[in-house]
């Protein structure tokens, strides 16, 4: 490793659990002030987790609609009997939101984007789909939300890899300034994972079709990340793509300022450095342990690693039961 | 995928929850009857888990020796407060499990192998290993233990990928008959992980050292199988080897019947089938990950595998702290 990477003042693990930070119930350092409330469907799974300033918007907010949208106990939230279908909870949920954003209630809300997330767990539904929300709203419900994101790389002529790394515009609303991934995104609605990636390759980092179509997946992050807006348990699918020597990726719609090619000592020193958005810094941190950059005898908090960014999320994903 | 695996009678997820069978403590769907219970250090770090079988033992045991070594309560069994360094806990739990051996106690103990395995947890200790003790014992003290695994696989000259296969010998004690990784094993205390891999796959599939250095280090998976010998938590750090087509390993020490080169829809196809030992099947299903032959697009539990696999253990690791 460079001297550049020695300077540095985080361990790969404090980066994990700057983004892995929401506490383990099974854990004795951790298990204090656990007072957020589980989000029930109609029929009793778990889709989310509420904390208590929602729940107690969310009484006010009941109060005033006939029939309740939802029942309101001390250990859960729960949508009523008569929103048992996909239509009417999506169309519920959507009249919560409008009427807090309108309130202006809170400041997640703010960051409006006008893109539905799906929220799985209907079996009834034949897609499971229960119902699907306004993006920036799902830290309000704690639900579990899906992304993609893309490592880069290129291989020089003699053999050395090096990493595609972006640098977040100033003017995002989140992380603005952040380093990042070369294409990182939701997944929309209408499209798979493998359509998601290829549309924001194309659309953050102007890569040919041709091009952004040989990423191939290869793994998945999931981490429980605790932030001013919310409860946000993630899931992010990984693609890798190998850029031709004579590739560039190029900003286009205004969402990266800049990339940097770089080696991976210097990739390292700038994880540890902290200047990463978390969730990214993870991505490239599995980038590292598939490419035996970070390796058993390496790395002492290995298999630590390994697990915080595997996060088990006790909500449902498109797969029918829950596991 | 081939007609074969139509035929098979499992899913991947399925082959995953074999392996991986101990109840999650925070799952509603499987919290009954977690009657185990933490075995713990004299500085009070939870170092194990005890079935209640093991607890009535070791209490009859504990009554007829002076000092007491254990102190058994109702809610955890700990290393009495004398037994503080590497030297005294290895002597004592030597002790317990000679005596059990003796009187012929539990089946697991037939199994003796004469190989000491390292328990982390003692920060006192420059190594973080607070006693060693004979590996068949583990499961009764349910103790993590760590293991290598290695995916041997070739490209033909038509870039087609295929994977080595074993057949564990009939003679052996454990899982015998079932399909193996080319190479698999603990870690002896004295070696590290990579030079365990390298010594193994020169005396499992008489491998050259010149091939077997190639191995490099990609992953690791994580579990908790309980079987009927115990409890066993389990890491094993997973390597892959590019074998070239020229070489083929053969069995050597008697620990493998024979060696199968299988195309990656045969190798499906005998998972399906259940006839890999459960851990192994893990193995290879983490290689088809990283190898874009499972994706998020053709497997729905994509990410429950990948958490399932990757199962976070509340047990001390070669990390110094707690994670």
């Amino acid at each position: 490793m460079s001297e550049l990477s020695k300077s540095s003042s985080y361990s790969f693990f404090d980066i994990v659990e700057k983004c892995d930070n929401y506490p383990y119930s099974d854990s004795a350092v951790s298990s204090s002030g656990l007072n957020d409330i589980p989000l029930l469907l109609d029929n009793d799974v778990k889709v989310g987790l509420l904390l208590p300033s929602t729940v107690k918007a969310l009484k006010e907010y009941n109060r005033l609609k006939k029939p309740n949208p939802f029942i309101i106990e001390d250990k859960y939230v729960k949508f009523a009997a008569h929103l048992n279908t996909f239509e009417k909870r999506t169309e519920v949920v959507k009249q919560l939101f409008d009427t807090w954003r309108e309130e202006k209630l809170f400041p997640a809300l703010s960051g409006w984007r006008d893109e539905l997330y799906p929220i799985y767990g209907d079996s009834e539904n034949p897609t499971n789909v229960a119902f699907v929300m306004e993006r920036c709203a799902t830290p309000l419900f704690g639900v579990l939300t899906f992304g993609v994101h893309l490592n880069g790389y290129t291989r020089t002529e003699q053999g050395q890899l090096k990493m595609w790394i972006a640098k977040r515009a100033k003017t995002k609303p989140t992380w603005p300034g952040w380093l990042d991934n070369i294409v990182a995104g939701g997944i929309p609605y209408t499209l798979n994972v493998t359509e998601s990636v290829v549309k924001e390759a194309m659309e953050e980092a102007s890569l040919s079709m041709e091009i952004a179509e040989k990423a191939v997946p290869v793994s998945a992050i999931s981490y429980f990340i605790a932030t001013q807006k919310g409860l946000q348990p993630e899931s992010q699918y990984i693609y890798d793509l190998e850029i031709p020597l004579d590739v560039e990726p190029k900003p286009l719609d205004g969402e990266v300022e800049c990339f940097y090619l770089w080696d991976m000592d210097e990739v390292i020193n700038h994880i540890k450095a902290d200047e990463f958005k978390p969730n990214c810094a993870l991505v490239v941190i599995d980038f590292l342990i598939r490419h035996s950059i970070i390796d058993p005898n390496n790395e002492p908090d290995y298999l630590n690693i390994l697990s915080r960014i595997h996060r088990r999320l006790d909500f449902p994903t498109k797969a029918k039961s829950i596991k």
